[in-house]
């Protein structure tokens, strides 16, 4: 068996030695993006091609060496980092970073994995299209780590999670091998469909090296409003209406409720935040059209009129320009902010049937005051996709660094017991990681654990990728 | 190990004896859609519910029989009907046929898999609601079968592929388990996307028994329209300008080369075809809109004028009535129909990037009237998926049965090898089968076949569920 000094040694050889880190300060590849975990890595191999990753891939396996790919490093559930042995090697793939191709005839364009996603929304933009994934941390995301966790945002509701928006992968098997499946085709049935078994596998089955991805048309205006509503039931209702009034020009649908807003007109006196005094709970809405402004306007404000007529509406406000726009989604980005500036809290992303949200709110809310007397409910979320950040902050004046230690295992507990009983996830969009796994053997179906294990088995059989994340051997 | 007569027995009490057939006449489940195969089964299983096909399969399993699950028999690929031994038992799932729900504010139906789509689609129409799924076959085909081979039609390039129209499954494993993900999520990234991997298996790795599909308002209002274009480069350039004047209006996108319409004109001469003689190419367009048939026709006149200014189109009719858009979107249905009038013909489905199958077609037409002088290509299919029904009709006056019987494999084969070039695929939306079965180990590349068959070796051990089917065991 080889040395791990052999091993560094074979890996200079193949990206060459300043592609390979062992010394210095590693706190980029090694700490974890909501600093919850410092890990040691035997090395951060960066390799510059597809090919080299390979070559890395099949030297770590020949030496038994577990490997552990990032991107950005930018995951919310501890699944880019290395644990704490010092053995794991991290592929860093941030040098793989080209758009390989922009089909525009096909709708399609092309690129490693390394690819950081504003660069790619930029390159998509230069040529007219619109690749519309959209999340808070684009500019130092890659879009391989995007597929790797099936990343969500703002603009699912209409386009989907990363997944939806993915026709094509490179992939480097446990094994070293290149599957080169990067055809760009919108129809291929010809066997299993491996694309969507190694997105949101978290690294676990492979490497994602390359993607091809969707475009779309550049849409010739995005109007955003902002709207006050008297209940969750009507946040629901007003969807539902916006679903019929704007088909697929609705591109956003963000709830937020009133604490919530509470704390970013707190910490962040500059950003009026309209109707947050009145009304229980606000709705961002974004309508993207493809005809002009006016004909945009016009669809929302037929919305607006019906929803007020219905009662789900009690106020709103049209933006009535870009900068408007963007300072109404600058209230809905700040929320987790806001959070931090507030104190530590407890986060959950969980995602349930759109129909069932305000009674799983109601019931969930009753429950946790009763059990946390004094805890404060910040929630907000991507209600138009069922997925809600249903966060809890600490008591006023209550120690929080005591309130995360003492309470965040039972807190968890609790909501998610609640999200079984709607048959919900309790991963929306953030993944599993590390920071899951145990509690995913609780809360997944025994048979859906079985199906999964047999699977990692069959791709990674001696467990090297990623091992410990997503599902745990036992 | 059990007798077959011991399994019998078995399989009687599980479903009752009058849901196990094992004389008469059984040709509606042994013989395939298109009458190319007559297999025999052990018997035909017609479970009621999800329990007993469980109870089947567990069965099954313990006595070593093979099973070939099986919805309405309409597959293209001879994937659905058991081979000639006598010793498999097909599990029909006609019987399992109920909606189950059908949630009007989560957008979402959930359905057994025996369902029959055109009855799906009913039944979300009454409740207002349009699921976009629709093939030739949709009054006997099931949504099971859908979603086992992954079925394309006519909307993809709005609504995308059944599997995109899928949110979640419920399914019998090969060791007779119940995996229930039938949670009607738009987000859960709690593992590997198992949804995806069972969907276009073919039944080869479990049996799907119930299934959440995605809903979506009716539209108020779909025009088509019938397009004259002078070649495939101006039809891809005006699919282009569709996509940016329609945006996901546009739900459908079907070209029909010059001698496909002739065969329409000469075999139903009843039904009036435009523009065929003067022109190469024509194209089918539907435009659907949420707002009214005003706003509908005002965006297709954008289109077509802009289209007729950059010289993409020479003629077009945009259908007045309902009436005129059903003749339009029949003579486009009528070339299949047309060619087994004109007799014998060998077919192709394949997907090329959009953007180059103008080169595809006229590429392969050459290589193909050089080595099969004569040869008349029916040539037309869903081009704003990329996907050609690429057929081909005997020599006037040769003898149908011979060229068939001599000439199919190395068309095929001329075919498939330009296709590969392209990296194209041999089956846009029909699937493998065992008609395709040993042509993929030839298209396929060795990495992506390998990870299929460790898929494959995982979830079906004993090779018992639909086997020779899409990987073959060697």
């Amino acid at each position: 068996m080889m040395t791990h000094l052999e091993l560094l040694e074979q890996l200079r050889q193949i990206t060459g030695a300043p592609n390979v880190l062992t010394e210095g300060d590693l706190t980029a590849w090694e700490l974890d993006w909501r600093k919850r975990e410092r890990g040691r890595a035997l090395a951060v191999v960066r390799p510059a091609s597809t090919e080299e990753l390979a070559a890395v891939v099949k030297a770590c396996a020949a030496a038994r060496v577990s490997m552990v790919p990032q991107g950005g490093n930018t995951g919310m559930v501890v699944g880019s980092t290395p644990d704490a042995s010092g053995t794991q090697v991290v592929l860093s793939l941030t040098r793989m970073n080209k758009v390989r191709a922009l089909d525009a005839g096909n709708l399609t364009i092309t690129v490693d994995a390394g690819c950081v996603l504003q660069n790619l929304q930029e390159a998509c933009e230069e040529a007219g299209f619109l690749f519309p994934l959209s999340l808070a941390s684009e500019g130092s995301c890659t879009i391989g780590g995007n597929l790797g966790t099936n990343a969500g945002g703002t603009q699912v509701v209409r386009y989907g999670n990363t997944r939806e928006l993915c026709l094509g992968l490179e992939v480097v098997t446990s094994r070293g091998e290149i599957w080169n499946g990067l055809t760009g085709l919108r129809k291929d049935n010809t066997g299993y469909d491996l694309r969507h078994l190694f997105i949101g596998s978290e690294g676990t089955l492979g490497v994602i090296t390359a993607a091809t991805m969707k475009l779309y048309p550049m849409p010739v205006s995005q109007l955003t409003a902002f709207a006050a509503v008297p209940s969750l039931d009507a946040a629901v209702q007003l969807l539902s209406l916006a679903h019929r009034y704007l088909s697929s020009g609705l591109t956003g649908f963000e709830v937020m409720g009133q604490f919530a807003l509470s704390l970013v007109a707190k910490h962040y006196p500059q950003q009026r935040v309209p109707f947050w005094q009145e009304s229980p709970w606000c709705v961002v809405l974004e309508n993207s059209d493809n005809e002009s402004e006016a004909h945009a306007r016009e669809c929302f404000e037929r919305l607006l009129e019906a929803a007020m007529e219905e009662g789900c509406v009690t106020d709103a406000v049209v933006a009535e320009s870009m900068a408007q726009a963007k300072a109404l989604w600058h209230i809905r980005e700040s929320i987790p902010l806001a959070q931090a500036e507030e104190g530590l809290n407890i986060k959950h992303d969980i995602s349930i049937s759109v129909s069932r949200i305000p009674e799983f709110v109601q019931e969930t809310n009753a429950l946790l005051l009763q059990h946390f007397p004094g805890a404060r409910l910040v929630i907000y979320g991507h209600l138009g996709d069922g997925n809600l950040h249903y966060n809890v902050q600490a008591p006023v004046d209550d120690d929080q660094a005591r309130f995360l230690l003492d309470e965040e295992a039972p807190m968890n507990s609790l909501v998610y017991e609640v999200v079984d009983r709607y048959n919900g996830s309790i991963s929306a969009e953030h993944g599993i990681g590390s920071l899951k796994a145990e509690k995913l053997e609780h809360h997944k179906s025994p048979v859906a654990l079985g199906l999964m294990r047999s699977i990692k088995q069959a791709l990674d059989p001696l467990n090297l990728m990623n091992p410990g994340r997503v599902i745990r051997d036992n």
